[in-house]
């Protein structure tokens, strides 16, 4: 059995308030995004946050989405976990449009690849505005696709994901 | 509300195989490491795998501690996302000892830092192997403490997270 799967973690910011604060419309969009990546629901459970905010997952055969948001800072922390044929650029792409994020910083990390060696591997970092349609590559090795088909343009020389904090 | 988050992403290798394929203990193991990283648990959901495994979430109010089980490789791929001041490190003590890991591979990443320019980062990259006590950086910037409380041991100049492909 292939324990390979593709994790982005995504950080949406220049979201719609309103949409981040209503639990019917995340835990909707979070089961149409599931679909989109081409995974099996298995469960969905969300939650309000007090004083704003949802928090909840859907948990999906080929492992999980879950999804946290700050309506009062348009900000939403969200994961794509799929193993399998999934794919997980189709839930970002649900989850981008459907948040109305004006940014999405994404990385995309390689998971379950060795059993004795290393395991997980970081396939890139970029970061997505949709007020003007700029792709930013802050890194990579492999090279990356945007959720919408464009390819991420590269920003400078790639540099590591580990350098000086970016404040 | 401070949206700061820390995450980390683990890879548990050389796990016992009877106690990843067994759905109460790992529930049990998941929703004590929730509260030994001084979470407040809202929804536990687990489900079992075919022909094999685990898949599970626990829902907190400070994010989610997911896992995601293959008893056949020995393998387990699990997430502890927290904000506030919870710990996700001790989640990570608990869920080593329990799964009787071989070896955890773990990526930290700062999530939610800001709003309006990069949002994550990343912190470290470190491998911990059990059977002999034996801990390799394998990249950091701001340095990283082993869940056990031992500082884990730079191995090697640091390497940028995306450097080649690491078979």
């Amino acid at each position: 059995m292939n324990t390979r799967g593709r994790h982005l973690l995504v950080e949406y910011t220049g979201c719609d308030a309103s949409v981040l604060d209503d639990l019917k419309r995340i835990e909707a969009l979070m089961n149409q995004a599931a679909k989109a990546a081409r995974t099996n629901i298995v469960a969905s459970v969300f939650q309000p946050f007090e004083p704003h905010g949802v928090t909840g997952v859907v948990v999906v055969e080929e492992s999980h989405l879950s999804i946290h948001t700050w309506p009062e800072h348009g900000y939403a922390a969200v994961d794509f976990f799929t193993c399998g044929e999934s794919v997980p650029e189709l839930a970002h792409k649900v989850l981008s449009e459907g948040l109305g994020a004006e940014r999405a910083e994404i990385v995309t990390v390689d998971r379950g690849l060795s059993h004795t060696g290393p395991s997980m591997r970081m396939r890139s970092h970029s970061t997505e505005r949709y007020g003007d349609r700029a792709f930013e590559m802050i890194s990579s090795t492999n090279g990356a696709h945007s959720a919408n088909g464009h390819t991420s343009v590269a920003h400078g020389s790639p540099a590591p994901m580990l350098a000086a904090p970016r404040s």
